[in-house]
């Protein structure tokens, strides 16, 4: 048996999706330097699998002789309780502020199961956001240039630079219908904003990137082509970007940063609402 | 001056996408019975930005009379400070959880500027991620059924009963391959899994939908038509189900679930691993 260790077990529990457990888990323990090994237990809502559960966490108690980490959100108390009964630390996601927040409001908060990430909280706003994924879809990579007025933002920069991932995470997270349009080498000779673009230029962003990074992701998809080659990336990279500045379009390089940050960069600076769900 | 309501001014405030703060905000907020209005502040890593986001709470409670809800994570202590003299009431959506980690740990933790959604955190399970976005969008609605040995899930389904949404959300999230293939009317004669798949049948997972959820959302995009009519989708739902249960596919009615739940369930009965990022 092991008396200490670096490398840890966690386990994220939940009678609903388990999201809530897994982001504030995450969180969390990326501030402390150690190795871990993860698993999520979702949709956790009967003794019979809390009791399932439990003989999993107390397993890998056996086999390390350190105690698991385990970050839950579980409403049932018959439920809760069996979970608690594991061999291991335990991290109540919620209830760490359920109780200062019901003193500041004065009201008892009401408990719900698998709350936070269903359809019946707020189905106009879930209907929104399947919406707001077809017209994303329906309008990535330059498909299509229609409906223009019923965008909420337009991405526009050379290939690989980030705006499918970047459109479809504002669609599915934010519910933003997001269109993009890729600049490729055939409209490098005359760059200009694409016509069916210009009346909605107040709603239009550029996406760029470092030539190194573009070379080397473009080396993934086809390696040594003229299209990976540092010259190419340079030269579209640099007439894109002038591009972007006589037009006054505001851009942001994507080179150090996620498709969470790029998006929730791009609603910071353009003032969208999230239209959460 | 209003003494008392249940209308709040909740704001998210974090140094980095926020991303965290609103997860758990909604999380604990569902908890409670009152309406919200919401304000994300996003990458608030300076003085300044710290006083202009102040001033935005001092505003709202100056407005409104009642104290703003302040859930935040932030790292450096001085832009900290800043926030915290706003009139408000505040929840640290991750110390409440770091400090008896840290004597569980016996570690001190390390905080860090934004690192929950960055790209710096595991480059490698990030670059996973971006490739299973555009795997499962060659391999989107049937669109090819090529590489299919690379797939994580395969899902089948008549049009419209979500299968698009969830793949997109598995790859995103998860950083899972997901192929989809819809059955159409010119299937229903003789249907049949597709002969591309068959070798696949043990990562193959149906969706189906109830009836007359589907007509409604059949409706949205063609009201009127043959293709929503109860007949039809009844029909179709009739025959893909039956073809399920005759080659053993194990499905899932999504008529009540939201994507996360879809995708979460589908996790657990496959057993498959989420590629974390």
């Amino acid at each position: 048996m092991q008396s200490k260790t670096n490398l840890r077990d966690v386990f994220y529990v939940s009678d609903g999706t388990a999201i809530t457990s897994e982001t504030l888990g995450h969180a969390v323990l990326g501030q402390f330097d150690i190795t871990t090994r993860q698993m999520t237990l979702p949709f956790v809502e009967s003794v019979e699998r809390a009791n399932s559960v439990k003989q999993q966490i107390n397993q890998a108690y056996e086999k390390t002789g350190v105690e698991p980490l385990v970050f839950y959100s579980i409403v049932l108390p018959e439920v809760k309780a069996i979970i608690e009964q594991s061999n291991a630390h335990f991290y109540d996601v919620l209830n760490a502020l359920v109780a200062p927040l019901s003193e500041d409001l004065q009201l008892a908060p009401q408990p719900q199961l698998q709350r936070s990430h269903s359809i019946a909280k707020d189905a106009d706003s879930y209907q929104d956001r399947i919406a707001a994924i077809e017209y994303t879809l329906a309008h990535d990579d330059g498909v299509s240039l229609n409906n223009l007025e019923q965008a909420d933002v337009i991405l526009l920069g050379v290939s690989r630079c980030g705006k499918t991932p970047t459109c479809l995470y504002l669609a599915m997270q934010f519910g933003i219908r997001a269109v993009n349009y890729p600049f490729i080498a055939e409209d490098m000779s005359k760059l200009r904003l694409p016509k069916a673009i210009e009346p909605y230029r107040y709603k239009t962003y550029g996406l760029t990137i470092d030539t190194e990074r573009l070379v080397e992701i473009r080396h993934e998809r086809y390696a040594n082509s003229h299209y990976a080659s540092v010259e190419q990336c340079e030269s579209e990279l640099g007439k894109v970007e002038a591009m972007f500045r006589r037009e006054a379009i505001p851009y942001l390089n994507t080179s150090r940063l996620s498709v969470e940050e790029i998006a929730t960069r791009l609603l910071d600076i353009s003032g969208l609402k999230r239209k959460m769900c």
